[in-house]
């Protein structure tokens, strides 16, 4: 019995050069005809050599441990080359393993995890791994969000350590969206020109997004997450629009990570989102692209907080937006905003503006700490209830 | 002459299903046969597909340059699955590469590397590397240790730039043991259902512990390590018993992560550990689990320092306990206790507790700073020497 | 048409083991040769499996997507063993996916990346990847630089997402030399005996340097950079002349690191280097090695700032050097010297030192903050212009 798979010699029905969808799909049906019994079943790997791969069907895993790897993250800006008023580009697609979706049957994703059992958890999903190729959505237009749709990698049923490391994602609507996620590991990854680089849907518990790229458009989110429980983004760096936003989200952590974004809203903790920290991290804020929205003002906050408890600990924030850029036209930019909730603390930050600058408090909050991060004119209180330590 | 093997082909006197740590060992029998002389020996690498495999006999590496990778970490949650009440789950062991350890050797350890020689240091083994597989103490009882004894990876001669990467362990009383380790890199593994995840015995120097998920039940820590010099334990998350316990250990920095513990003892600085960095941490303080106990109150400590010139900078610490759950019953949590030393620093750190919780600094204790980070009220001072700058 | 190529398969004109860069030169040609339009470039894989290998001709990688992948980093310490007056020693090589430069070319390069084009975007070059082998010098002396010139991987034209990770370097004068990267990727690598271990020449864009030893001599440095827009140095360990130097960068982030000295200098932030972050990182400065010098003496700062808005927070620095061995002898060292710029903030650091030691700040400087780092006798101002609350 063999465990060890490559889509350009596995027996069949298509070419994966046509359709590595449908082969990778026969692959898991070919796993599942040997992985008989309960006790034999250690999944397999499955390996995508270098090479350009249409996908016109959706791939279904719905079975545990199945490892799917490559040998090349295969990233190139195309951005970057699509903007340039110059010909003559040597690489016009991208490489490595390289997987094009050119879905024909009616879904738009690439990879789509999920197996059903009842109660749910019965039929939660083990240990499956992405690793060192690339999903590429082939065409979208920016900001991609609804924009085609296309997401690379969906998990929909329950599911425990999954890990997603060292893959490319590019021109996608939503590059991984992760429902219900256990421990899930997102690491190493190179995510651009996307709406959304992870979404955690439903609930999650401790998942881990480190040492990653993650480029997403105004649209959408570097990572949003609803409902988390010890959520850890820490190392990455997050450009573009580097924004996270946790809903309902307690006792996550935000640190060490390098964030630049064109608009406001780089961390929003939201909607009762509790005892986070937010540490160590350098937000660079810079010039607004003037013709797009992500609807968030220079008011919003680089940072907003509704809920309580959280802490915003050694960071640095610069904010270096030009005039005719700022919105509202003439308005003090907020640098961090605490929109509601109780005990949040701000301390120990650096604040850089080319302009005069905020940090707001307003009127329902009560109890803020806000400590040697502003001077007394940078601090906006529409609240008595707070306790500013201010910048001598 | 070969430096790739693969265990499922190499000619060996068993299967590797039925004792693959007898298969290895007659790799490394092979690898030294061709490797004769000390120019000649670049070492090997042995790739385990995909599989379940039992391990009856130790693999005993005296040899550098040895990388054994499988393609799969392989873990899911047997806590999970056992604890539920629901049948039907659809998998019921680990996968992946999946090493099962049914010893029938004498022994507990799966792999023990180590080398003879005089002075110890001509031994040194360099560069060993354990990459993606799973080992599986198979069967085991919480909190595993001292369990069943068992020992995923024993490294007991002097060593160098050992790298244990993307590997699952399971079911083990000890995951990782490693003597006198300089310059050790664990890194991106999944530790769970485990007594200690990491041990660093002997004396160690500037080892590297980060992007792990690090599982460890009451008994043990999630990393231990004695006269560790200049430890990193970098961006990880340790769930459960999420505990680092340091012994004399010097100049080391614990930064970046996310600790869940239901004990207190999540940091213990002990026997002198000074100079110490523990900072930008999220730490969480769970109910306790009523019938188990590591032998720590809640007086304990959620963190505790005896020794000199430690800083705890920047972190965010949240208790939430249950009263009937707390120990001693009535009494208030003490989530920072200085137990002894001199100079000791704790500043810019929130405090976030469901009931009135101090930082307790012992009557030996001198020269403590507390700065933003308590109220005058939750600070228990039994000594005169100490500086105090109180959360506004 | 393969994409996945084994050195000691293809069909070259010379042996691996004999250059092994004429075969990786003659397999990119092969690679050319087949992959012929614009459109069918993916790339390839060449794998290096463990063995001594020779570089005699440095190889030149002018195409995109190309990965070379060994199997194992084959780290060992030669300076211990150099060092040790005791015989016997088991390895006297470093092993694993191993290539010797032994450079009969001319030049003093392994790998050179580069592609011409014009304007010079066009030729740019994406995702080329180093994994997991490791590149020697063969022989060196110390401090390495300018020592033999020889210089590991070369990237010299404009490229995109490259990716070294888990590679070993050892005796060269540098180890990696980037010109103008954007969102390059240094992780988990081992650098050890070399004279610099990263230089990021030209300008650069959001580079990453994670998770990495970067072990560096006193003549050079462990990451230099000039003209960065936002590195991200993060959770390395840096070890014997652990130093940082960014000259004219801006929005840099050095968290989370472990770093350990034997000369000051080890985080330099010069020419205008401006809105970096220094946090949560631990400095351990040792004994200065008598006989050796980096030209900085304990006036120079373990840290030093000549720029403006940058910021230190949270971190923990212990300075333990011998009185003879403190440098010119009888001063005072010098922790952190601000030597020149406007609103540097040094906030909530711990400082350790084993003789009276001091935070300078130059005549030129203005509207310093210097808080909660120092007591007053250890602040030295020569200016009047900046704001200091002192640790109490």
């Amino acid at each position: 019995m063999t465990t060890v798979y490559d889509v350009t010699t596995f027996s069949a029905s298509v070419s994966p050069y046509t359709d590595i969808g449908t082969v990778i799909n026969e692959i898991i049906a070919d796993i599942k005809a040997q992985q008989t019994s309960q006790t034999t079943r250690p999944g397999a790997v499955i390996y995508i050599p270098p090479g350009h791969y249409d996908l016109r069907t959706r791939v279904v895993i719905d079975i545990s441990y199945l490892q799917i790897k490559g040998s090349g993250h295969g990233f190139q800006s195309l951005a970057i080359r699509d903007e340039s008023p110059t010909g003559g580009w040597a690489d016009t697609l991208p490489g490595g393993s390289h997987i094009q979706m050119k879905n024909t049957d009616g879904t738009t994703t690439a990879f789509l995890v999920q197996r059903s059992g009842s109660p749910a958890i019965v039929g939660r999903i083990n240990s499956v791994e992405f690793r060192d190729f690339v999903i590429d959505g082939v065409s979208a237009s920016k900001p991609y969000l609804p924009g085609s749709g296309k997401v690379g990698i969906s998990i929909q049923s329950d599911n425990d350590s999954i890990r997603i490391e060292g893959m490319g994602f590019v021109y996608l609507s939503t590059a991984m969206s992760v429902r219900g996620a256990d421990a899930a590991w997102v690491t190493g990854n190179f995510v651009a020109e996307c709406g959304t680089c992870l979404e955690l849907t439903g609930a999650s518990q401790v998942v881990r997004v480190s040492n990653n790229f993650l480029i997403s458009a105004w649209a959408g989110a570097s990572v949003f997450a609803e409902n988390a429980e010890g959520l850890l983004v820490q190392g990455n760096t997050l450009v573009w629009h580097g924004s996270i936003r946790l809903v309902n989200s307690q006792r996550c952590a935000i640190t060490g990570n390098k964030f630049v974004s064109s608009w406001a809203g780089m961390v929003i903790l939201e909607s009762g989102s509790g005892e986070n920290l937010v540490a160590a991290n350098q937000f660079t804020r810079v010039d607004t692209e003037s013709s797009n929205d992500n609807g968030r003002d220079d008011l919003f906050g680089m940072i907003q907080i509704s809920g309580s408890n959280n802490s915003v600990l050694s960071n640095h924030m610069s904010y270096n937006v030009a005039g005719p850029l700022r919105r509202p036209s003439g308005a003090t930019p907020t640098l961090i905003l605490v929109k509601s909730g109780d005990r949040n603390v701000i301390n120990g930050n650096t604040l850089v503006a080319n302009v005069a600058a905020s940090v707001v408090l307003d009127a329902s909050t009560t109890n803020t700490k806000v400590i040697y991060t502003t001077t007394a004119a940078q601090l906006q209180a529409f609240t008595a209830s707070f306790a500013h330590v201010p910048m001598p």
